[in-house]
């Protein structure tokens, strides 16, 4: 580590005013100098999206005592490219993600806001975290998530890195007391049973609500799931290329194209 | 294979009318009984959102001759969800987003609505492929990427295939005399660099438009990008586990949490 002072770029999905990112904001902000940039509201659901198809909007907030911050209209990607690029014109130190009101872990990363932005980073060769609570409440306790945010983030920025680190953080629901510690893992093979909840509207036209119900179907050990259900926060560390090698060879061997 | 008709579930990201998914669902309409769920309007760059916060509409459309098709007011996911849940009641054989207009090699995988349709399938266990053709013009030339989805889909669905198999094919701009055929890939490691058109509305109030350039960082070979440059359809297996295994070992080695 240089003396310079650390910049620490802080984004979500839950959009700047919910009470996960003021809970990120003040676990790290003696770590160095923080700069929000976050969505003007929710985009829990937005998987890796990107806003090319219209203008997006930058306006400077005054949100969190002292902390240079700014809401885009845009989605949890688009606000990390704003940010590196109109905002703070180079790299930050680190980029970090949520809280998450809800669990990001096991398949959701596919579908989490929260995540994508902390990809978006890693793209980038930021190194990032993405934060998840598993309490998805308004009034969520970000206690114990907090403390694992101020840890994670310390030890991020006071050693070298690999390249393209990215980790996917999710914190059960607990107490400081009863809390495990931090276990590394690997992805849950989990899914989501859709149930679309199917309605006629005033006029008599059909029209469907997504709901769903997670169904864990990786029962072998050493997964994020099985972390959190023991008490543990789960960290997984993620990676930016989707080749699947051991299909790659299948298909080499058997497919011969 | 039973002698059971087939059932080759199509949608994409550029919207039902597109020609690529005509030039798609022309090419497959042999093997088997197609049926089309498709967004109603362009989802490019959607990544893998899904529609959580509305209500979605899916309306049966007359697109293609004889073939059954709907129109569906969500992201590419939604549709392969919707369809399998709504329309179908059980799993198809294989599922097929495409032909996108347009590139969606290397890093494009994260960004891109036609594999997050593709990776949906996955999710639930059904073989897919996402077809891209690198011309991305509204009357692009089909023929070769036509030609490529018809001998894919007809192998997928002849051969017994690991679980979770999932494909990301691009299709150069060429002709069937030039093209080179087939290439199993890994994903190139690539990004883009943003570059805002930062504007005023007429009230004087900022603005941005996101543009950017695509930019190759991997000299390596065997990357998807080296492949279509050399004249072949790329192939690159993708995973549904975004696990870094080799940032696992590291972490447990280097961080021991």
């Amino acid at each position: 580590m240089t003396t310079k002072v650390p910049v620490i770029l802080i984004t979500n999905d839950d959009g700047i005013t919910a009470p996960g990112i003021r809970a990120l904001v003040n676990a790290v902000r003696g770590l160095g100098r923080v700069v929000v940039v976050a969505p003007d509201s929710p985009q829990s659901g937005m998987g890796h999206a990107i806003t090319i198809g219209q203008p997006l909007r930058l306006d400077k907030v005054n949100m969190f005592d002292g902390i240079e911050s700014w809401q885009c209209s845009g989605t949890p990607a688009d606000c990390v490219k704003l940010a590196r690029d109109k905002i703070l014109h180079s790299k930050p130190d680190i980029c970090l993600s949520g809280i998450n009101h809800g669990a990001n872990h096991s398949i959701n990363v596919i579908y989490s806001g929260t995540m994508s932005a902390a990809m978006e980073a890693a793209i980038e060769g930021i190194p990032s975290i993405g934060f998840s609570s598993l309490d998805y409440r308004f009034d969520a306790d970000f206690t114990v998530a907090a403390q694992v945010a101020h840890g994670l983030a310390a030890r991020m920025l006071s050693q070298q890195l690999p390249e393209h680190i990215l980790l996917n953080v999710n914190i059960p629901v607990t107490t400081p007391e009863n809390f495990k510690g931090l276990k590394i893992c690997r992805q849950a093979y989990a899914k989501w049973e859709e149930q679309f909840d199917h309605r006629k509207d005033p006029r008599g036209k059909d029209y469907y609500w997504m709901v769903g119900k997670f169904v864990n179907m990786d029962k072998e050990s050493g997964t994020d799931v099985e972390a959190l259900k023991n008490g543990y926060a789960s960290v997984v560390p993620v990676t930016i290329d989707f080749t699947d090698r051991k299909m790659k060879e299948w298909l080499e061997t058997e497919w011969k194209l």
